[in-house]
């Protein structure tokens, strides 16, 4: 028996799309429908196989028994009460937004079911097009419940993601937005403002180095920026924290401090070397 | 006949590795030689087949048409009179530091025949346990002749940077080590301060983003502090300019003005998007 009977998923863009094919390919769900507010979205979801049906309105989540709401933060706040409205009551509700805190907050006050997600999968593309089923394959999926969250509908949502070959982790939805401050938003706001700085004439002595480090400012403008508002008060202090240490860099450059520039350094790259 | 009959490479590392590898591979010289300061160092090179001759010092050199600084920037300073009296005189030579003002300026009063160059490769990894002879194929080699430069040295350095694949651009060097500043220098130094600033805790929740912009920050401390430090002045401008931007941004958090936000993101994000 698979575990779920009807899966809906909210938004069929990059993570949903590869959450439908992944579904789908392991034999979770018995149904998988799809919204989007975009026909292109939704005929690409369909030609692929991430959904069976698709429907540009929330009517299409009757009858199911999980769904992922998977647009981006603003618009997942936006669209609770009108899903809540149309799901039967012990439907299990996930979310997989990069911030988790305004959405954990309004989720649980909203659904009687719901479990916050957060899979570290994904790239600097978006959209269906680039969705593939082994999206979470070997990735970690960060589980942020509360005090009051379901704790049926948390272990079966720890089973999805096992299912789908991710790792689970579990955090509350303060800690993940401080934690992802760090490790992802600051990230993209740095290669943002790098790209941004550099001026156009330069581009042309592009090394490996530079290439790499500004890959992810080929990302979408629109779902970043909702990322970073939806989590600005811990990301102002990991830009502050950053800035703190590349301005002590700046200081040993300026005095000409090599050896105090490389202990920075060799603190650094020791850190590095443990990550491989 | 081969472009050259006895090529001395001093700095048998990742660079001058590849080079004596790659120089083999092409047939382009008759003999190669190299020095090392470090014993596991030459015996490396010479098992790999890098070089056909290895000694710890320079007197190796005599003799040769092409010698090839391949150490750090201030050992290349350090070392230059020293080989200038072992080599003869219309031996040309070249250096592949990443900082070109101050080697390109001494070296062009020690020898007849120089000519600064830059090949844009490399990885995190250093030592000659990682050379390749492919090191060199579609990478970008910067060339830094000056209005003394032996024209004729010049073509034949081209010669051999288009016979190694690599394609070739000319930059007086003062311009070479103010794009490299912003180019590879900055984002190095990005590298190393977003790792130093990370709690340690937080590293088990690293996505790829984290992952990928960080690599460079295992890079070699004592190179990359001689990098820094012999274009400091450059790399000191690219900081500053890259803090007002990410100034810009973290002031539009503050503000939660999210139109000036994306007007910045999308800036650089189509930038970037001409680098694909």
């Amino acid at each position: 028996m698979a575990l779920f009977s009807k899966v809906g998923i909210v938004g069929t863009g990059l993570i949903g799309g590869s959450l439908g094919l992944a579904i789908k390919q392991k034999k979770l769900a018995d149904d998988i429908v799809g919204t989007s507010r975009r026909p292109g979205t939704l005929r690409n979801a369909l030609a692929m196989g991430a959904i069976n049906t698709g429907s540009r309105t929330v009517d299409i989540l009757a009858g199911c028994d999980l769904v992922i709401l998977a647009t981006p933060v603003q618009t997942i706040l936006d669209q609770m009460v009108r899903i809540k409205h149309v799901i039967p009551k012990n439907c299990i509700v996930i979310d997989v937004a990069s911030t988790k805190e305004m959405v954990v907050h309004k989720a649980n006050k909203t659904f009687s079911r719901f479990v916050g997600c957060h899979p570290l999968a994904g790239s600097q593309n978006c959209g269906i097009d680039f969705a593939r089923p082994d999206m979470f394959k070997g990735a970690l999926c960060v589980i942020t419940p509360v005090a009051t969250t379901d704790r049926r509908a948390l272990l079966k949502i720890k089973k999805l993601w096992k299912a789908l070959g991710s790792k689970v982790s579990i955090l509350d939805p303060e800690t993940h937005d401080k934690v992802l401050g760090f490790m992802s938003h600051l990230p993209h706001i740095m290669a943002f403002s790098l790209m941004a700085c550099v001026p156009g004439k330069y581009l042309k002595y592009t090394p490996q180095s530079f290439f790499d480090i500004t890959r992810i400012s080929a990302s979408s403008p629109d779902l970043w920026d909702d990322i970073f508002i939806t989590n600005r008060k811990n990301l102002i202090n990991a830009i502050d924290t950053f800035t703190l240490y590349l301005t002590r860099m700046r200081a040993t450059l300026k005095k000409n401090d090599t050896k105090t520039l490389t202990r920075l350094m060799s603190a650094a790259q020791q850190k590095r070397l443990r990550l491989l």
